[in-house]
């Protein structure tokens, strides 16, 4: 497989963070939490397009929005149709979902059978291989056609792969960085239950070349994910990191209810 | 040829990107959008200037127009006619078209001809050149003169070239830069049909060295191709990126009635 | 002990550091340092939340408020509830209070005894280990669920431990880091009394990894804790800082009123 | 020669380059093109005190006011002026002109005579050297005092030498420094006539080392000598850029009108 | 000497620079400068309480005020005061003032004594320390308590020391720095009368190490000391600059005239 087939193969729909700072008055615009609904609510009105609304901490924003679906002009009319609120606009992100180009392959999971469960049995390989692409499936479909979680906090950030001196993400070969990769994803599979990720890709799109979201019912996962991983070598010697943004995720009424915008 | 020859040789129209806010009310401005149509209509109304109109995703903007014409005082005059529209301006950048100094000579395809193709007979080397003179004719009056494409989609990025350390391209001489290039120019090849490239150039004149910007009807393919050509060494080694911004390509009409200016 | 038990056992409550304007003209919005105070008491009606509140200098922020306490959605209600007073939102920062991965245990702490101070005899061990967990307890529960102290000045800023080239924190092992963690901490000890200062995490949370609150009577000891440890190796070869804000720490209605807003 | 020696006898003139954008509704402060032209003309109205006044392209600026002359109180009083016009500052840079410390010697041509053109005959060393010493006096008399020249297009940008790692421009010794100068200076004599340079310097006094100002009929010729200088080791190795600046030439009250302020 | 001791023995009054933009309309706002004056007048009522006021030249600001003495909370009030003027915040710097730990020691002048002057009778030398104790303690309590010099020009700038691979400042030990920076008072001395220059500490109180603030009543030599240190080890290999700000040091009265606000 090419970088080319591997790229081609991955993409999928489109994902904005909005980001907004609610007004220091909102009895000035009486409606505005009616009309940030009806836009959500528009958007939302044809499947398979989601929202994830949440109150973010900090001066960065008061509110955020992640939302994603296949069609980037609904995006677009989400992000007009907000402008016309009273929310004012604080920050966003654009990007697109997309499968891992470091993914296990067949291959892969043939040769762990044998070297790690000393499976070599065609019949068994082969029931085994089954279950394996049903589960492989199901994560590859979760990435490039996500069902946005329900967790009660997220964080949100952009991040670029280093190209500096020694430490040059992309002059390594496909290998090196599949394996590191691998070391990399081992870490966050031992969150599997407390953090779900959203990996999605934004080079030549925005500013950073991926975005990470993260869910999790308890914000000191969210911390403790990211720090944990900041040992691993993918990080460690080849990330960057943009601004992070963090908030509780509520029911759009709730979320805009307390960032002052009562429906 | 000297550098000094390859740079007088490459110079051509003015190109403006810019990039404006719409107003969160468009009422409190009417006929807003009736002026911003008039404020292009006014620069098209002498070929060859052009623009592209485009509704940017995220908060960097929410329009984006991309003006190109040999005169560099009508480009200014649009843009002051449009600082009298509701738009307010979000960001921009200046850029002159430009050939590559890169570009391959009559002496690289004869080369070629013979290396790759086995043709040596005289009179099919000068057959084969006429074609290829006629096609490369095409593309260096496309760069230079350039006719803006219609594709649905849009993203503009402004780009230098590393210096720092081991990584100098201008420490680099023509021949290794060259050679770099046409790799580089090998990945863009394939994707022809899919995205269109214009590289236009801004040292001495805005921020960064050079604009990109790229076309496509699939958005998806804006962020592969970029993505594959950072695999480059002439990416991965040497480039520099500013902030990528992206758009879906509407005409005008269109492209202000979707952020929020009806005419 | 793994890097994740380390990193599951440490985290704590919420902090918010916020920092305002005050307004130019305060007599045009009255009521406002009532609100403000109205804010804080509501925040800091149930136990164990606190705040300190503090007039900063310079032009960064007029007021700090730094908040703290078990419930993330309670700081984000202090922070809506702050908005729609007459301050202005100038900056903020967000971490969650933890204990220290590189903390003494019982095992160095034995090894402490007999290599420095020759105890080996197993009573005077176990007796001397009796009082060391007795401290150690409370100075893990005052990182983790603090008492804020009452000092006159103030400093807050935020840090990241430096990945680049040969410095990379993140690249050293956990006995490297600990033993230079063990440095850092004893200069640290040297201003007991003079300095009291809390370390909160915020990797995943917001921009830089670390927020760090200093409190001292004297603001030249702000000034003298940071210069000494920067020769530290953990912080001359490590670390990097973001913006430092430095205030007086007053109580609220004070504060309130040297920022020109009357109660 | 020391260091001190060259450095004093050097400088000269104040130089401010201001950036303005103008009002998008110039109707709403009439009156205002007049305002402006009159502080402009109080400014000239002293010998040598001179303007030259550019309608800049993208959204940086939309006026550019480059001011010099001897006495920084009338630059400053010339700033206040302007701050009580429609126009609002949008950028700024402040320099001192002077004479390069790397300009050839009287010993330099001598021996560059001898050497090129193996001129060592005593009558005609003198007679060269006398008209060598006009051209020389003229040269830099239009460094340190300055008659701004008359070209369509203008780029500005300061500029600083790099002080990083192998590459620390201020760790060369002067032999060093003024070679590597005069092969930049060759390059920049290859565009005698076609662009016109200014070199002020800004050490001390504002955000970067020098600031550089290019005129030239042809703007394509601006983005050309900068390109091609890029390739010399000066810039290459040695140089690091701020923003650059640019825009077409215009009498006072014809620059105001294409920015929308008529007079 | 610890470097504790060292660092506790020189920490003396506060030193906040406070830089604003002059109101576009200064009518609009009548009594603005009597409210300055009053503000300033309140600060310096009390002995050693004192202000510096320019008109800076450039966008950054239009005022600058530099304000010193023992009392933070005075240095508080005076900014709050100003905060009701018409005077809108555009930069400010907090520092103290402090002696360097890299100041000449009794030892170091004994050897200078021996080695420079060939003085070594036990007299001469008790007569020699004598003048020079006088000396060394007037010039320490000027820099912990300075008087701030009449000189008609100014400029402030912060800077800190570099911590980048080989380039690390807090890595060298302190006889290579105390050496190193003896080599850049040398270079300081020479401007003596020309240039008076004040450093002061803000390690830990705002985003830079120090703060310089130069003074001399030709412009130029505040280029001409910066760029001449600059060719010093300390600052070409050690030294990270912050923004520079100039101005024309007036009385308070005159400064506010030229910047539109008329007492």
């Amino acid at each position: 497989m090419t970088e080319r087939e591997r790229v081609e193969a991955s993409t999928g729909w489109g994902v904005l963070h909005l980001f907004y700072w609610a007004p220091a008055r909102p009895d000035d615009e009486p409606g505005g939490a009616k009309r940030v609904l009806d836009a959500l609510a528009t958007f939302t009105s044809e499947e398979p397009h989601q929202v994830v609304t949440f109150a973010t901490l900090g001066h960065k924003a008061d509110l955020g929005i992640m939302a994603v679906g296949p069609d980037l002009a609904r995006l677009q009319a989400l992000q007009h149709d907000l402008s016309a609120t009273p929310l004012r606009p604080a920050w966003s992100y654009l990007s697109l979902t997309e499968t891992s180009e470091y993914a296990m392959t067949e291959d892969d999971e043939r040769r762990r059978l044998a070297d790690e469960e000393q499976i070599t049995d065609a019949a068994t390989v082969e029931e085994r291989l089954t279950a394996w692409r049903e589960r492989i499936t199901h994560y590859r479909e979760q990435r490039v056609h996500p069902r946005l979680p329900q967790k009660r906090s997220i964080c949100f950030y952009p991040m670029s792969k280093r190209r500096t001196g020694d430490d040059n993400w992309y002059a390594l070969d496909f290998d090196a960085r599949k394996q590191l990769m691998a070391g990399h994803a081992r870490v966050g599979r031992t969150y599997a239950g407390r953090v779900v990720q959203l990996i999605t890709g934004s080079t030549g799109l925005d500013d950073w070349e991926w975005g990470v979201t993260l869910f999790a019912d308890d914000p000191g996962a969210l911390k403790e994910i990211v720090y944990e991983m900041r040992f691993d070598e993918v990080s460690a010697r080849y990330a960057e990191f943009g601004p992070f943004l963090t908030g509780l995720v509520l029911d759009p009424a709730e979320a805009l209810r307390r960032v002052g915008l009562e429906s």
